[in-house]
């Protein structure tokens, strides 16, 4: 690692007169580039001819040399600039021709002498740059420079400061990586030097929170090495607010109270059909919770036939949850009661705060909350399930399909489609949890807990925007190796307005930073709602892969090219079947079908020859998954093809052989059925499309290859 | 137009010994390239100082000197190369010091003489080639040159030749088309020379069967005009073997007898429960054919109480299809006796022909067929429905849901997708067709026909390949204009192995060149099973849109952010809503809900604010199409949506007010029915995806721009 010198750096920015001009000059980024040992042109001022072949000797040859004048801005137009100088004969020519030039051009100008500069030596044009993007703090990017790049948008970022593992995976992640690889008989460039440039940058703008923007374009990347021609550095004096953030242990505990509450105490729980506070009371008894349950209201007595409270602060005990179902403008002071009883979590579900503009009503219940460390769900909710403690605590209807996936949506309406679709395909569920305005807890509390959750096997996550990128990053590189996290980014396409100072900034469009960052995270981005919804489904269902070898068994020939199809545009690896397994694939299916992969056993096979097949696939070890094409027979019902695969996985997995299996299935609506049978006995199978199985299973992929589970 | 002298390039091509050598020389190209005005630079042979002289002046400053000499191959070696030479008297110089240069570095070389040459002007660097494609024939190829768009592969495709239109279409197909236009101050390039150009190479490849493949690269084009710096030309001296073709009138006739039939025999009927010829009779007779029905047996006297016949000779009548369900070994015999008896169709069920090796027996069925006029459908096929005569010609189960798409599958597994999808959906179908092995009838043939038929109003093919690309190309381009054509284009991913002897050759991937060309056709193409069925089931619903403004409904803000992604995804325009628009959708909704686009009701509203802003939607003329997110509420629950929209729709087109509405159902599963209920009454709806009724909108859209209905 070059060395850092933080005092030079600091010299330089300290230097700078408070909320003046933006941009450093270009030799205080020199000054600032060489003390992180960011490969800039060498350059020195010289004062007379012997001084420039001095210098010039030191530098090596050729050099450009540049008048130096405060009276000329134009030098070229000065006869000012000469490059390509390339001996000491011709430097002193140069310095002395230069000279005469600028005094003939502008006699009374002052010049202060003659700048001798390093050739920058030529190689593939690329650009490093740092900006500050409001959801994830100071990012590293790097791509090809030039114009076709611009015009192509072909850049990746990452959080700075950047590793050197961050900065190595940027060189292939450009769509045109092959470039920096050599093509054409071109030589590679230097990688380890170009690492070393992105994670000197990328320390740089960490270090120093006011570097808002760095941009070096291009630097020119060789064989030899690597240099920046120019570099720029822009400020931003005004200091980001960081929010109240509570520790891994705090918020572990106040979740825990939350999804695994005891007690729970409804703030305007109703007696009166239609209102919210007695949809909430009617779910949390009908769904059957086992705690307590106390309605709070000043002009009841009873609801529902438990005793109402008049306060909160009469509430018996110590309640885990107050959940709210009064008007926004009534919030501010029950919270403040909540506060002073103690209970750790209040779930708003009252719209009426920033949503409609009333941001003063937000910022003051966050105040409350924070004055008494209530943690905030909400507001502007429908509510929230914990479905293993038979918790509704909300205004739709109850949920009860209990199972593996934690679903939470910032939107209202996203939520309701979650539970529709959940209930349809009787999707298990840990929980569904509504965040609304995320006036506090936000995706990443959720995550912290969900990661420790043993009931959760998958989190699915419907956002719009992060409040904290960084804490939310966290907490995925935490969850990941555990288990998998969906996100459905909304807004994905929206232009981000963002002022941009550079061409780096210019080029960090929102999303795709999001993108690449979410990706290095290891989360899994559902490109739509409804991919969303089907990887929830499925993920908690299959197996994890141990390898990347997909082999596909298909009854119809049409089908296995549409499942290759959707092998490739998933990533995956139809594997190369090797001679003995394919002989062996061949001994069962007729001699006009066709091994190899897809294995195409042919229409109107009997049960026995999906079977045998099958059976293959789940014993031989070099296969790691398997996707089935059926084709709907008389021979083969597919009630039969349901029932055989389901027993066959079944019985293997007994046998402590697991390994993902998916199938389309192609027929009449009768495969609709066989498709339900197999899903709930894990074998993630959809009718009437060959693409939806093999996406899934490519989510699952994409997760097993994060959480390092492949090699 | 440039001159184009074919004289000239019969000669060359003539002159090259048959079989021999494929690529031609570079002043064979040169000469080629001059007939058809490709612009290359000139040249010309100078044998004193005083020609070189000359000719420098006639070709213009600079020029290149390059020895002439068959005994010195390495010409730069030899000093017998000058670039960039700028005058007269440099000329001169150049020359002299070249020939004693060369006479010094090879004293006994014959020197014919030295070349001058005009200097290629510098510019972007593009690629224009031919390839002689397999299913497509000659296609012209245009992309930007160098080695990061080789890496990119930015490349796009047209039938040769091409119109002047196709060209320019070209200009702006590729990703970098920017560049083009000219990006960071550059100049743009002479677009009408360019487009010159490829017309030029795309009729020279066109006007010469056994020119392979010609290599413009790299071209250099910029504000002055294009020149090719090098010409490459490939023959190929083994011509394509044309199958037989049919006129549109004969096509039309044979369909039209195949699709509705007065009389259809089958062969090989049977009595025998699980015989295919006992299904396709049962199927014919229960599916309500009101036509003759004549099962063909020498074993039986009666099947299915209907009289059967020893041999199809013995039919009473003129039978317009004879339906087989015999073995393939005994299909010829009896296609031959179907030929004498002068039937226009056999529907070939049998499999056991070239799809399991049996080329012979094909080819076999295929020259019977030929001799007699008889028309082939498959063979290895599950029949076809023709579902306006209620004729089920299939061994599947009968359908009976009669409505506007046609839809086709190559894969007998596929056909049995659209059976199952259709019938759950209750999808209208005019038509569902068996390709199978096409060994005759095919895509183009049924086109024909179902772009005359007016029970079709959209066609949905799945295809693995194209027999003849460019029969298809004009049967779609006759169709489009008339109704949506949509195709499942299996095996894109498949690595073409294809024999490339150029650059062009390298780059033209099999489905590239589908893709651009399939699109050039107008055709909507769907990227996978599941969208083919889901356009085929929403683009006869949908009224064709008049013009591009997109305005989103939603009563759920989540599901408007996901709904605009989907719009920018599927290339849709969100509408600008001007002032006084906005003004009117604001008075109907809440003072904390959002107009713009989208338009943001807010959840919780009553049925009267849905039906105001979906009445203001149709009302308003400068809005062309309607994306409604609904949001399950107490207050509006989805059948109440879903009658209010259904009945404020049908009263604009009972006005003739008809736009094409998609709508995103976010709630409970009661959704489901009012999607159902919604599309039925032709708004597309659909539950627990934001994405899809926007992708089904677009698909409409890309076909109305398709069609020229939008300008």
């Amino acid at each position: 690692m070059p060395r850092q010198d933080k005092a030079a750096v600091r010299a330089v920015l300290d230097a700078v007169p408070a909320g003046g001009r933006r941009a450093l000059t270009a030799p205080e980024a020199k000054v600032i580039a060489d003390a992180y040992g960011i490969p800039v042109p060498a350059e020195a001022l010289a004062e007379c001819a012997d001084d420039a072949v001095a210098l010039a000797d030191r530098i090596g040859f050729p050099v450009v040399l540049k008048i130096v004048s405060p009276d000329i801005v134009h030098k070229t137009d000065a006869g000012g600039v000469r490059v390509g100088v390339a001996s000491p004969a011709d430097v002193r020519t140069a310095f002395t021709s230069i000279v005469a030039s600028a005094r003939a051009y502008s006699p009374d100008a002052v010049i202060r002498g003659v700048q001798v500069q390093q050739m920058v030596p030529s190689g593939t044009e690329v650009l490093v740059g740092t900006v500050t993007d409001p959801t994830f703090g100071k990012i590293v990017a790097f791509g090809l420079g030039g114009v076709l790049v611009e015009v192509l948008k072909d850049i990746t970022f990452r959080l700075a400061p950047a590793s050197r593992d961050d900065a190595l995976s940027m060189l292939d992640s450009i769509r045109a990586a092959e470039i920096l690889r050599g093509v054409r008989g071109g030589a590679a460039v230097d990688r380890a030097a170009l690492a070393s440039l992105i994670v000197a940058v990328s320390e740089l703008a960490a270090d120093f929170p006011e570097i808002a923007e760095i941009d070096l374009n291009p630097v020119f990347a060789s064989a030899g090495g690597v240099m920046a021609a120019d570099v720029r550095i822009l400020l931003d004096p005004v200091p980001a607010v960081r929010r109240r953030t509570y520790s891994r242990t705090e918020i572990l505990a106040s979740m825990r109270r939350l999804m695994e509450p005891r007690s729970v105490a409804v703030i305007g729980a109703s007696n009166e059909d239609g209102k919210i506070g007695n949809s909430v009371m009617r779910n949390l008894v009908d769904g059957g919770f086992a705690g307590e349950i106390h309605p709070v209201n000043p002009r009841a007595d009873d609801i529902l036939g438990r005793k109402a409270y008049k306060s909160v602060m009469d509430v018996p005990g110590e309640p885990d949850v107050a959940v709210f179902a009064i008007p926004a403008k009534l919030v501010a002071s029950a919270l403040e009661e909540v506060g002073r009883k103690g209970i750790p979590n209040a779930v708003l579900i009252p719209s009426g705060f920033a949503e409609t503009g009333e941001h003063a009503l937000q910022d003051e219940i966050v105040a409350v909350a924070e004055r008494h460390g209530v943690r905030l769900l909400g507001p502007n909710i429908y509510g929230y399930y914990s479905t293993w403690q038979d918790l509704c605590a909300t205004f739709c209807t109850p949920y009860d399909v209990k199972g593996g996936v934690a679903l939470t949506s910032q939107s209202g309406g996203i939520g309701m489609a979650i539970l529709g679709f959940a209930r349809t395909t009787k999707t298990g569920v840990s929980a569904i949890v509504g965040l609304g305005n995320k006036s506090d807890l936000d995706e990443d509390d959720l995550l912290t807990w969900f990661g420790e959750d043993p009931h959760t096997q998958c989190i699915a996550m419907h956002l719009e925007d992060l409040k904290d990128g960084r804490a939310f990053v966290e907490a995925a590189r935490a969850t990941v190796p555990k288990k998998p996290v969906v996100v459905l980014k909304a807004g994905r396409t929206s232009a981000g307005a963002r002022a941009a100072g550079s061409h780096t900034g210019a080029l960090a469009g929102d999303d795709a930073v999001y993108e690449d960052i979410l990706r290095q995270a290891g989360v899994i981005r559902a490109p739509g709602l409804n991919d969303m919804l089907e990887y929830a489904r499925a993920l908690p269902v299959l197996p994890a892969p141990r390898g990347d070898n997909v082999v596909i068994i298909t009854g119809a020939g049409g089908s296995g090219v549409l499942l290759s199809d959707a092998i490739v545009d998933n990533g995956l690896s139809l594997m190369e079947i090797p001679p003995d397994l394919d002989a062996a694939f061949k001994a069962f299916i007729p001699p006009f079908g066709a091994a190899g992969n897809p294995i195409d056993i042919t229409g109107g096979e009997p049960p026995s020859t999906y079977e045998a097949t099958i059976r293959l696939g789940l014993e031989d070890p070099r296969i790691h998954a398997l996707v089935l094409g059926y084709w709907h027979t008389i021979v083969t019902p597919p009630m039969v093809f349901a029932e055989l695969t389901a027993r066959v996985v079944a019985e293997f997995r007994a046998r402590g052989i697991e390994k993902p299996v998916v199938a389309s299935l192609a027929g009449d609506v009768e495969v609709e059925e066989a498709c339900q049978y197999l899903y709930e006995r894990g074998v993630v199978a959809y009718p009437y499309t060959t693409e939806k199985p093999v996406e899934v299973l490519g989510a699952k992929y994409r997760w097993a290859r994060a959480a390092g589970l492949l090699t």
